[in-house]
Formats: structure tokens, C-alpha cells, sequence
């Protein structure tokens, strides 16, 4: 059998194990793509420490005109708005796309607009896109969304998301502010650089699914303060400095809150976990204990998908949409 | 908007809560079919308690013949052998199954020319059949299958489902062999009185959609035996006799078992849970306490699917092909 061709677009730490784990299933890497000129030339197979020789090139353009692949995985951006002209590019070359775009994972209602356009597209050129990964398109929303299928009836949902930090890479540790103090904290939340994105992607996945209208969604990011001295293997935090965070997304309905999201990630948290609890007929509280590792797991998802991506009817797709995707021999 | 109307057909514990949920849930109850002599010509509506009348009739022909409803309700029989003439006069009346025919579930490896048949019929008559239920249909097959979904590599899959069965219906716990001697236990096993129905097919299921080629499938049968007085509301199991069932399924590949199901259920189980065990990178243990409640699960699904199937393309389908099945409003 031919093997499955595909091309990295963006090979950042996440593209790079995308890439790695395609490789180790079978795929084969046929091109690399990243604007960084820094790495533009250089041997995408030294980077993985794999025995293959694929150049990194900056231009998608030349990629795409002389590509025969079929797929894209897709790990630049989290914004769609910055993702959507490669993703038009994408879909102009007829490649499907998975994508770890957070805010692709279920962009209907933040993004109508280019949503719609995506979605034409696709299916103009009939190729399959989808956005996914731990979370948003699997922990805070395709996971409780699927455990609701033996309930009767639903009232409320709630997802915590409990990450003990001190295990994550360094990047991970600062994104969630580990080690700043408190004015520094705030001056990063306010610069967007301390958030989760797609929060609200995965309530309004939820909720669509569910049949609910929200009225509202409301989110909020706070410091998680150490309490005693923690660190890493990179990282020190003394008592009093901030040693991660804690976001919450509320969806209301009604007047109540119905969904809700709770990720809380910082150094040293003793009850890491990924819990789902569905509030109706009958209660479903499910937990992953220990929680799910989110790099390995993002990647693997979006390897996983590409199978159901390629099996797919053209268009704009979510995880509600495709087959139930699963790890494959 | 008006109301989709469904056919019961089947009017046992099992199908009077699928109609009783579906009616709670917006759907019209046009005609309810049981064999049954002592059902026939009763009033349905007053069995489940509504305000309705609808006559319970035993002539699926004369039901179908004059029905406007697309979707029937199956909850008859356990072997797809003894649901399949009541499938195919289904289909022939254009009529979407959704049935909790345990052997449906996931039919093409053990009845792979039935399931052809009723493949091809279906697509004829541009009609969609699922069999579900929470076991087979999720606990044990669908949900292990969607964890999956977030490893970069799976070894081995062991799933628990158990029970604690002194608050289940007395037939249910007649059905496990709770207050047995030994000797009437392994009567009743011989009979295959005493039998969960499925765990070949949920084994065959998860093997299909990771890609596993199975050598073999082995299913085995135990008495649970009393270790002190045990009682439910309807029995009361002295020590020494049965007071329920350990029921191991083992799929094996290249000669190490792969695929591991344990259905204990007994009288005064102390651990009861629902728990997938994914051995692979990450390793992945995922658990519901308490376990899911099999009477109300099972219709809750098989109402929840019946949405997707009614949106699905022609043919016969499994809960990997359907997309996220969900409760919805």
C-alpha cells in the first residue's frame, strides 16, 4: 500500500511532534513549511533526529504548486483570523487540513463569516478541514459531549481541566505565568499572553450540540499564588509569586450557568485530573486521573483525525461532525 | 415544528422506557408492535403512565402498512438472527432503525452476511440501522474507542464494568444467577440463560477501529459466590450460593491478549465503576464511580442516536460511523 503523504505547515515544537508521530504511523513527510527564516533550509529530518532529508521552505506557495499530497497538518496559529489565509491556501491546493488551531475547533459562532467561507470552499475543491487537538476539540468538549449520549437528561456540565505544571515543557510554564509576580501577571493577561485560547470554542461546541442557546459567555483568568516555595526542573517560585493560573468559562442559559470550564494549571498542584460532570438523569462524574498529558495528546489527536478527515464529506468540519476518531494501527 | 413520530416495536421493560424517554423528549408515539397475546389491544399510554392513547397492536404489518412515521424503535430480540426478519420488514417499509439488538451492535465480523444484506437494503430503501445501547453500543466499545483517540500508541485496551447489581430490577438480578446453587448456576450458563449479550461484538468493534487483526476471541463465565448473607430488595442470597456473574472476554493478538472486557456484577459489589484502561503512550485510565446505570443508559442512548440517524447517510451503521452521538434538547 502507498503510504499516506503528508505536509507540516508550521514546525514549531507542536508542529515538529505532529510531524514525528505521522512519521512513526506511516505517513510520509513530504514537505515542510515555516515562515522562520531561521529554520527555512535547514533538514526538517535532523530536526525530528529521523533518517530523512525534507527541507524546510518558507514559501507554501512553492510547496503547494508541485505537492502531491493530499493533507495538511496545520500547527501556525490560534486565532483563525491569523490561520485563514493558509488555510485558504490550503484548501486552494486541494489538500484537506487537520489543524491544531484552536479557535478552527468550533469556529461557527465566534467566526461566522470566515467559517462559511472556509466551509464553501472545501467543498468547492472538495477537500475535508477540521480543527483539533486535547483542548479545545477533545477534553473541555468532544470527550463530555459523547459521555452525555446515556443521559436522559441534562442539566449542567462541568469540565475541570487540573494540571500540575512542574511537568510541562518551559514554554508551558511561562505561558501560565509561573514566577511572575503579581503586576506582571496582570500586565500579561491584559496582553492576551496569559490564556488558554478556545475556551469559548469549546462551550459553544458543547452547547451546540446539547440543543442549549446560551445567553452569555463569561470568562475570567486568575493567578494561582504559591503558597510555599515550588519549582521545576527549570523554573523556582518563591512563596507569595504567582505560580500558574486558573481560567473559568461559564456558559449561562436561563439565567444559570450550564456549562462550565474550569482549567486550573500551575507548578506543584496536587490533584491533577480531567473531570467531566454532568449534572442530570443519570449524575456522570468521569475522571481521568493524573490527567491527560496535553502534549502528546493534541498531536496524537490530530494524526488520529486525519484518517476520519480523509474518509470525510468535503466542508468545514468539527469534531461533532466526523466519526468517532480513534488511535489506528 | 412538528413532531417526529416513531414506532415502538417491542414493548418490554426495555422498549416501554425508550418510548416513555422519547415521549418525554418531543417525539409523538404513533404505534407501538409486541407479539405479545397479552399485550395486544391494550392502551400503551396507560403501561407508561401518559396521557395517550395508542393500542398496542401484534401485527407489524398492519402497522407499517398505514404508518407516516421514518423511525422505529427495535427492542425485541438479542440475537441479530431472531431481530433480522423484523429489520428487514423495517427497511422494506422505509422506517430508520435504531435498535438495542445487543449482536447489531457491531455485526459484520460474527454475521458479516446478514449484516451485507441488511447493508444493501438499507441503502435501497434509503433507510439508516444502528444497534446501540450502553454495553455494547458505548461503555465497553465506543467510548474505549474515542479515548484512544488521544495516544500516540496503544498496546492494549482492558475495560471494567462493575456492578453492584441489589439496586438493579429483579430480572436483572435473576439474570446474573444471584441466589443459584452452583449447580443451577452452570445449568443456567449451559442454557445460556445466564449470558451478557455483546462482548464478542464489542471486542470485534474496537478491534476494527484501531486496526487490529484478532487471532482469536475466548469469552468465559463465572459464578460469583456469597462471601457472607447479601440481600436487594427482591432476593435474599445466603453465603455459599451465587449472588452474580464475572463474565471475561480476551481478544488476542499475535498471541498476548489485546483486548480485555470484565462485566462483574453481583449482589453487594463494593467497587462499582465503569473503568477503560488504555495501556499505551500515554498510558490512559479513565473512570465513571459508581458505574453507569445500564437500564436508564441504554435508552437514554438509544433515543440521543436516533437524531443522528435520522441525519445519517443510508446503510447499515455502528457507532463509529455515526458522529458524536449526544443528549440534545
Amino acid at each position: 500500500m502507498e503510504k499516506q503523504k503528508f505536509i507540516q505547515y508550521g514546525f514549531g515544537p507542536i508542529g515538529q511532534r505532529v510531524a514525528s508521530y505521522a512519521i512513526d504511523r506511516g505517513f510520509e513527510l513530504e514537505a515542510v513549511i515555516d515562515s522562520d527564516p531561521a529554520k527555512a533550509g535547514k533538514n526538517a529530518g535532523e530536526i525530528l533526529g529521523k533518517d530523512l532529508s525534507v527541507i524546510i521552505q518558507d514559501s507554501s506557495y512553492d510547496v503547494f504548486k508541485s505537492s502531491k499530497s493530499n493533507l495538511v497538518f496545520l500547527t501556525t496559529m490560534s486565532a483563525l483570523e491569523d490561520a485563514y489565509p493558509q488555510i485558504l491556501n490550503c484548501i486552494h491546493f486541494k489538500k484537506n487540513i487537520v489543524s491544531t488551531c484552536e479557535e478552527l475547533s468550533y469556529p461557527w459562532k465566534q467566526n461566522y463569516h470566515l467559517s462559511s467561507r472556509i466551509d464553501m470552499l472545501a467543498k468547492l475543491n472538495k477537500v475535508a478541514v477540521v480543527g483539533t487537538g486535547v483542548n479545545p476539540g477533545f477534553a473541555m468538549d468532544a470527550l463530555p459531549v459523547f459521555l452525555s449520549s446515556i443521559c436522559k437528561d441534562v442539566e449542567s456540565v462541568r469540565i475541570e481541566r487540573y494540571q500540575d505544571a512542574s511537568i510541562r515543557r518551559l514554554p508551558f510554564q511561562k505561558k501560565i505565568g509561573a514566577g511572575c509576580t503579581l503586576e506582571e501577571f496582570d500586565a500579561l493577561v491584559k496582553e492576551k499572553k496569559i490564556r488558554h485560547v478556545g475556551f469559548t470554542e469549546s462551550v459553544q461546541m458543547i452547547a451546540k450540540s446539547l440543543g442549549w442557546e446560551l445567553e452569555k459567555i463569561e470568562e475570567t483568568i486568575e493567578p494561582v499564588i504559591a503558597k510555599k516555595r515550588v519549582k521545576s526542573e527549570f523554573l523556582k517560585v518563591p512563596k507569595g509569586r504567582v505560580c500558574g493560573v486558573d481560567q473559568i468559562c461559564k456558559g449561562y442559559m436561563n439565567g444559570k450557568e450550564a456549562i462550565t470550564l474550569e482549567l486550573q494549571a500551575y507548578l506543584g498542584h496536587k490533584k491533577p485530573h480531567d473531570a467531566v460532570m454532568i449534572k442530570g438523569e443519570p449524575n456522570i462524574t468521569s475522571v481521568v486521573k493524573g490527567g491527560i498529558n496535553g502534549d502528546i495528546a493534541t498531536c496524537a489527536i490530530a494524526v488520529n483525525a486525519a484518517k476520519k478527515i480523509l474518509e470525510s464529506e468535503p466542508g468545514l468540519k468539527t469534531m461533532l461532525d466526523l466519526g468517532l476518531t480513534s488511535w489506528y494501527k
